[in-house]
């Protein structure tokens, strides 16, 4: 397969790509999704479960079904695992450990940075490269435009096999260091969370007020694809250190939260979720910030936090 | 201007239509997009504000400059009012009391509830139909798709006035009561707060790492949009009072934050931001209901808060 043999007809290379072996360890809901879409891309496709059951529906579309992890990761180039956690990645692997050498390991069980650190550095001891992944998808839209995957680690494994982990979304390489997608992943998850967290305000005061939770969401969702415009313009600011504005500033914005929390402790609702940025918002503001952009509050967090280097961290997840 | 007029061609209808006058009373960042927006639509507009030399742009663009505000609330069938804050308000309404009786006074200035309730009660007792609104719109977006504007108080007015106020953005009308548009108005801007909150843990965490904040921001962004499609199925849930789930139920969401808070701390960032809603999730998992709905944290709010209820809220705001 190597792309000097040029002069092949296209479909012909087609084929040879397809000759690739891929193995997906783990069915569970996504596992199954994953191994799915390989099969309906053409590939031949190895696949392991604990219980065995849940290959049968792939094993149906053409998916060859390993006796053990061994079988299946000798069976594959390219070895995809999807379990419930970093316990079961490691329980599962262990007896598998001689079948490694050289092949190419993306484990997109989701996990912590550290976990992800510690079990890099044991996939790299048995000789094999190591990619880890950060899902965003539900089995459901897996392959679809709007599922998109934080890889990092082995970027050469990256680069062999895009073609392949694109067809499960957009595969976005964030970094050779292994745990790299699992900080993209943190952070974004954190992000969604404050957002769950800001509706829930919304509709408990909503309510509070014999407003319905569906009437609130629905302008409510209006509006938070509009502002989440403003985030990269903050991100920039944040980045160059400069928080000269003109428009939303501190001052405007920690009265505005104050109003809010007024208002929601003038309807018995706990402030519990929000009275937090209002702190940090303060912090800044006492510290003479005031007139510079909302943006700031993101010193107060980190102020407290260390800054450590990470070398070529997401030159294309950004993208 | 009777729609029972209708052998008039459109054409006339609508210059008369623009025989309707509008009267603009303060003419800061805001009030000079609105104003603006009905000068571009071809009507009558008289303006007003405290500083004078603020008219002379809009009436370059042809706006009638009125010497004080009696004069200028006589002038308009609609008032519109865009000052600072209440007190602004009631400041400058009080010398022009006798000139209001049989107007439509719109106030978008922004505000709580409670000062809402008490502007509506004195603009009522002096004759005048009051609506309320709130602008989410920036002076730059006034007239554009984006903008929209929740409305509430007199539907007399609303009705009679509903195409002009088009002009400015989507008018939302959420109720009789004259607070409601201000009650949507701290839930929508609570919601868009705790994005934001979600946003800065989400940097913060990213920055500890030695990732830049746009790095983490454009993928975030992404997943936001995603991620929002979810609550209208929340607020359905949290409507019917029916949690129960098959996917995002809360022992899920409470491993996944968990884990995202003890990756902050590993990483010395404050969980000061997430940690109220990890609580919550506990609470909520404490009563017995982890295998229900994630949604379902609404109700370790609710619980604490009282509920009144409210006539005719939002029919047509969600919309
Ligand atoms: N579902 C999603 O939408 C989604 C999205 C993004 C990321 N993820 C992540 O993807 C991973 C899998 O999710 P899922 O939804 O597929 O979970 P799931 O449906 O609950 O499946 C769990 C899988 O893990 C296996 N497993 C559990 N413990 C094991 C052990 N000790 N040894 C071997 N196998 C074990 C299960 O095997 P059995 O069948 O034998 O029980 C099953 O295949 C999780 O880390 C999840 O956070 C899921
Ligand atoms: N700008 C936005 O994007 C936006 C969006 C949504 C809602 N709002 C709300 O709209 C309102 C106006 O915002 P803005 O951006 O236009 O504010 P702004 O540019 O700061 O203008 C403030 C206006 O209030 C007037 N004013 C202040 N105190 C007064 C007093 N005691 N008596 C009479 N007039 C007084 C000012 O008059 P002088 O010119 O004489 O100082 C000026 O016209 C605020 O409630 C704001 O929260 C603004």
């Amino acid at each position: 397969m190597s792309t000097s043999h040029q002069y092949e007809p296209q479909q012909h290379q087609h084929e040879n790509q397809h000759q690739q072996r891929i193995t997906v360890i783990g069915l569970g809901n996504l596992g199954r999704a994953l191994a799915g879409a390989f099969l309906d891309a053409g590939y031949r496709v190895t696949v392991w479960n604990r219980s065995a059951a849940k290959a049968e529906p792939l094993v149906a579309k053409g998916a060859r079904r390993a006796e053990t992890v061994a079988d299946a990761v000798a069976a594959g180039d390219l070895v995809i695992v999807c379990v419930l956690d970093y316990d079961a990645v490691r329980e599962l692997l262990a007896p598998a450990a001689d079948a490694l050498a050289g092949r190419v390991l993306v484990n997109v069980t989701s996990g912590i940075p550290e976990q992800v650190r510690e079990l890099a550095g044991w996939v790299s001891a048995q000789g094999a490269s190591y990619l880890d992944g950060a899902v965003y998808a539900v089995p459901q839209t897996v392959g679809t435009p709007s599922a998109f995957v934080f890889y990092s680690g082995s970027s050469a494994a990256f680069d062999a096999h895009r073609e392949r982990l694109e067809l499960l979304g957009s595969a976005l390489f964030t970094g050779p260091q292994p745990d790299t997608a699992a900080v993209y992943d943190t952070a974004v998850l954190s992000g969604m969370y404050g957002m769950f967290a800001g509706f829930f305000h919304a509709v408990a005061l909503g309510g509070a007020n014999g407003i319905k939770a569906a009437d609130i969401t629905a302008p409510l969702v209006r509006w938070l694809h509009e502002a989440a415009a403003a985030l990269p313009g903050f991100a920039d600011e944040i980045d160059s250190g400069d928080y000269t504005t003109e428009t939303s500033n501190l001052d405007i914005n920690a009265g505005g939260l104050r109003a809010i929390l007024t208002a929601t402790r003038a309807q018995g609702v706990p402030t519990d979720l929000l009275a937090p940025l209002q702190a940090l918002f303060d912090e800044q503001i006492t510290q003479g910030h005031g007139t510079q952009s909302l943006a700031r509050t993101v010193e107060s967090l980190r102020e407290r936090g260390p800054l450590r280097e990470r070398d070529g961290a997401a030159e294309t997840a950004g993208s």
